[in-house]
């Protein structure tokens, strides 16, 4: 029994516990007998094919996920996933955010925000051995670099020849598989839904990552094609797009315990990064990076008043710097109180008696996790460093500027050499981001912004400072606060970087052009860009190195776990996923029981009248009056609203559906519970449980509510 | 069913559901049978013997409930009440407030602070008869005051010539039911023990009134007599007290569910109160007062470093303003959420049909309920000047000097006829509060005080204002901040009352000593007391009408509930009642359920190692190892260390004995969860709940960490 207790003590930060992993469809039969047991009532197999039933009903918007739920394309996301579109849309006379918005017929839809792509993986290929066929052992950590960074690019540009695709080259287990995505891209999208934010965002940042929940977060986008049926830019001939696969809607939804199952796209998770690694994430890097993001939030406070012109400019700002702030401050508490180290320590040391165990292992994994760490060491000497300069990077005059230099630079280069980013597959979002700017900019915040980050950066020891930084500024001379802040005052009166017209005329000038500049901010980017670029390239070389070892490392990680016949699943890396479990609440604290479900009736207990809990006047009459229409869950006695799941999510999944054990629509999944954000680098299946509005509330709403019949008629709704 | 329905509706806010109710015990009898079903294996009738068991073994200390547990006179109640006695012997070297205290034997055992009194209530004897002889229907409310006035102090002036016995005379439902009281009034207490502050008070004011809870709130005293076994002042030969009942202990404690009761002297209720007076307590009274104990709390802390001297003097000051400020929070939140006035006015209108439904009836009641709200809306003319004037009390300065004029005055008339407060009985005390200003006080805070709540006062319009108050200050002419700091200042200079000599001699002087001082703040009481004596006869005038109509409502009250056999609890009144329910969780929020016991390993993840989550290292290194000796509960596979009941309390209970079914220590309650404040006016069975530190956390406490296993052989433990 001992030994066994402290192998799950070692597995639970890793490997596959229940509700557990976030699995790359192939994987699915291997853990097909798990899936039944756990309540699938359909083959697993059917999951591994990509453009059949129900994969071909998931797809991307590019940073959320979302689904097909009509055999006209309509296309179920998150409130906060299509936001963009209804902010997009909205004016002072007709506030679309306020007041929420429906199309009741497709010529009432209108254009999503520009830029917005509906993505279908149709191919997922293993390109792991194209990539390695062009490294050799013996490689230099930049040529390593350079190698697979080019294969991968060759890749995609040969992917990408009809150009209806859209395609990517993954890594996964740090570089050990790769594989080539390639996805329809439908370029008209349009808004069709969305509840008023007071329900789509109920709750706002104050109830953000919180139990109980009570958010409407659903939106509906439909995806548009020509006439044809290809992909097409927006056109009012175009026509909407018929899937071959869309999801039922299942308006019984599902109940405590049931089988539940989410497709998305995760963002980023480390699981398996090493204990080295994690000590220092929680122990420096979060609790830096969280001080300078209250820093930051508390410059923006300070110098624009609620309500007025800046802060609007910055209101997007400030949500993202105090989202990750509390992120990062949930991650260290969990971190504080939990065992995440001492597990994967343990980990590590059961690895190594195991790799010690015999003299084939040795020579194959003998040096995997020491030599990672030589590397892992090497980069942490300069943290320091990269993290303030990454921050510093808020200043949009400074990162405007080097973005736009760096341009003109690899403009002289042939397209596939080109630095991602820069190539010609990349200028219309590049133009997009020039574009946004001015959205999104105050010289005077920006300049404020900038100096506080500088007191930052001129506490680093000499050696790892910018030697043309502090010429420019006149900081080796030594730092003086009021001689900063005079240059940066003459140069923000300078430059014009702050005009829309300047920014996109750089797009196309020459490197000369930028050398002759007599722009201040310009002239910062030339001549730091060389010891920029030093930077860069010893980063490069590094990453190479990385890319050596950490397959390695993963390779040995598998090995040990495929022993014990337990099937790996890979860090999430905004690839298309599956993850199972159950719903199920949980004991956040002694002492109190989160429940699965909440009703309609805490809207109203929660609700003060004052914005984030400001419900629709029409919605509290309703639920006052026990108006549940044929919503009502009978195990509840009312509406149900959210629901936890023990789901392996993690950004990225936002717009996901929550498919029941027939693979039908139940809900969207939308976030998971405070005590879960650590879960990017350790799921606890005590703790981690994603948030799901339930179908039942969607369905109520946009019938008692929003009069969306329309849809409801459009979709297929079973129970 | 729609009539029972309405019926339930109506009583939940006043009469006889399950687990509501304060009940006296000579009332058990009527409720018998709901005991025995909810539980009691006692005969119920064993409850009503004052000096039989188990009522002889409950004890007050005046404010707070306690409870013999061994046959040497051994007192258990909670750590906040025995706080003081801690505090008093506490001294820098030793620190028992911070370290805790045991007595090994008796000779260690240390004096408690001066004046704490053990009180056995030996006889409860109905004097309505008497009261009401003297009574006519024609009386002005003054001599109604004031024949009640007197014809108590007689009664309690009889009662306590025997000098060992402390008597009171209180009034039931308004004054439908008068009682004296007789109590046996042990003077020699001593402190046995208390755990430390980290364990006794842990979570601190965060945790106050707050589910989950994990506070240790349980402390030991010793009831000492004279060798002829009769109460005596503190005498070294004294002898342990031996009680002729007490308390067996059982360590098994209680589990979900289970039977308990709570013995003990809840202070203060309001269940009774007409709509009229709910709506304005909660809509004007509880937020303006909430909003001047924040003021204050924000004078105290702009004008007062942490740590500073000034500070600690003000600590309990502030302790107190903060805890009822967020005990008025609570209790509006709870009222604007809930239905309290709704059913207040429902029950009202019921009761109008009920009444009229007979003309004896209406004859007898018909004008009970109107004349008593045209006596309230009397009294609300003239409750913001009350409210004011009591909250500038707390300036020390003013109201120590009305207090010394006023004794001076009642001192000139035979002791009988003295105001209470004034009497030879109640110089002890007021010579201890004289004593105490030092400790609260400060000269330029006291300042700031008044001045900040003279600001209000001039706000009032000038029929409410002070004549006498106006003119003493020049505010006859307008108000003018700068001349009135400037008048503080001068008076605060030339005071002498800020010293105990001198507030010591003044307690001695006659009134024409008074009226010849020259200090100021003795020259403001002369000046201002005739105007304020005015008021006060005017409120006693005001006193004796509602005293001839409360009564009659109450009585239609009890008449209405009794045609429906439905018994009627009194409001707490500071005497001796009895509640009973069980050990039951709630949900305090839609979407959370507050499970019935906490455990051990909660106070390892509350722990930061700050106060006031700052365990002993010693208990959270035995909790990690779960070291848990005899006291874990198979249910939890932990050790409980507070349950939630669903008693019926309120402040005042505080310390009493949690009771099993067979009248056996399982724990004690110290206080109530946030949502049941609102409780004091209106009891919710969904959120009222009792909070209980369990008896199994309070011997593995006692026995592992401070090893007080004296206490554990003497107390008879059983399970």
């Amino acid at each position: 029994m001992k030994k066994f207790a402290s192998l799950c003590f070692a597995l639970a930060s890793t490997a596959t516990l229940a509700d557990e992993g976030m699995w790359q469809p192939h994987q699915l039969p291997n853990i097909a007998n798990k899936l039944v047991d756990a309540g699938l009532e359909l083959n697993p197999n059917s999951l591994t094919d990509l453009t059949g039933f129900p994969m071909g009903a998931i797809v991307s918007l590019g940073g959320c996920t979302a689904s097909f739920v009509s055999d006209k394309g309509l296309v179920a996301s998150n409130h906060h996933c299509v936001y963009g579109s209804v902010q997009y849309n909205s004016t002072e006379q007709n506030n679309l955010l306020k007041n929420g918005f429906l199309a009741k017929s497709y010529n009432e839809e209108l254009p999503a925000t520009p830029g917005s792509r509906i993505y279908v993986t149709e191919e997922i290929t293993s390109v792991t051995e194209v990539i390695q066929a062009a490294l050799t052992s013996d490689m230099t950590g930049a040529d390593r670099y350079n190698s697979i960074d080019l294969t991968s690019k060759s890749l995609i540009a040969e992917c990408e020849s009809d150009s209806k695709y859209r395609c990517r080259v993954v890594n996964f287990h740090g570089g050990l598989e790769y594989y080539l995505f390639k996805q329809l891209m439908i370029r008209d999208v349009r808004l069709v839904h969305a509840p008023a934010s007071s329900i789509g965002k109920y709750g706002g940042d104050i109830d953000n990552w919180m139990w109980p929940r009570h958010t409407g977060d659903y939106g509906f986008y439909r995806a548009y094609v020509g006439k044809d049926g290809q992909p097409a830019d927006y056109h009012e001939d175009n026509v909407p797009y018929e899937p071959k696969h869309y999801l039922k809607v299942n308006k019984s939804s599902v109940e405590e315990n049931d089988y539940i199952m989410v497709l998305g796209y995760p963002g980023t998770t480390n699981r398996y990064r090493t204990a080295l690694e994690v000590e220092n994430q929680f122990t420096w890097t979060y609790p830096q990076a969280k001080a300078y993001r209250e820093e930051l939030i508390d410059i923006i406070h300070a110098n624009s008043a609620p309500g007025s012109d800046v802060r609007i400019k910055y209101e997007s700002t400030l949500a993202g710097l105090a989202n990750y702030a509390k992120n990062y401050g949930s991650m260290i508490e969990s971190y504080n109180k939990g065992t995440t180290l001492a597990r994967k320590k343990a980990l590590e040391i059961q690895l190594k008696q195991w790799i010690n165990a015999q003299p084939q292992r040795q020579q194959k994994y003998g040096d995997a996790l020491a030599g990672l760490n030589r590397l892992i060491q090497q980069d942490q000497q300069t943290q320091a460093r990269d993290l303030i300069l990454g921050y510093m990077g808020y200043s949009k005059m400074l990162s405007t500027a080097e973005s736009l230099y760096r341009l003109s630079l690899e403009k002289q280069k042939p397209n596939i050499e080109r630095k991602r980013g820069y190539q010609e597959r990349d200028m219309a979002k590049f133009e997009q981001s020039m574009k946004a700017v001015n959205r999104r900019f105050d010289a005077q915040m920006d300049k404020n912004i900038l100096l506080a980050m500088f007191k930052h950066y001129v506490q680093l020891p000499p050696n790892q400072r910018l030697t043309s930084l502090d010429k420019f500024f006149g900081l080796d001379k030594g730092f003086n606060q009021q001689q900063l802040k005079d240059k940066l005052a003459k140069m923000y009166q300078a430059t014009k970087l702050g005009e829309l017209d300047a920014r996109l005329a750089w797009m196309n000038k020459s490197p000369d052009a930028f050398r002759n500049s007599d722009d201040p901010f310009i002239q910062l980017a030339v001549s730091t860009f060389a010891e920029r670029k030093e930077i860069e390239q010893a980063s490069e070389e590094l990453s190479g190195n990385i890319q050596a070892y950490r397959p390695k490392y993963m390779a040995a990680i598998i090995a040990y776990f495929s022993a014990q016949n337990l099937p790996v699943y890979a860090d999430a890396n905004s690839t298309l996923r599956v993850t199972y479990g159950n719903v199920k609440g949980y004991s956040p604290q002694d002492g109190l029981l989160a429940t699965p479900f909440t009703t309609l009736e805490g809207i109203l207990a929660k609700d003060t009248g004052e914005s984030p809990f400001d419900a629709p006047k029409k919605q509290l009459s309703l639920i006052s009056e026990k108006h549940y229409g044929e919503y009502a869950s009978k195990a509840l006695g009312s509406v149900p609203v959210n629901f936890l799941g023990t789901l392996d999510i993690t950004g990225g999944n936002s717009g996901s559906p929550t498919l029941n054990s027939k693979a039908e629509f139940v809900g969207l999944v939308f976030d998971g519970v405070y005590e879960s954000i650590i879960g990017d680098w350790d799921y606890d299946p005590k703790l981690n449980r994603s948030i799901h509005v339930d179908v039942k509330y969607m369905l109520w709403v946009m019938e008692h509510i929003d009069g969306a019949t329309n849809l409801i008629e459009e979709m297929d709704i079973v129970e």
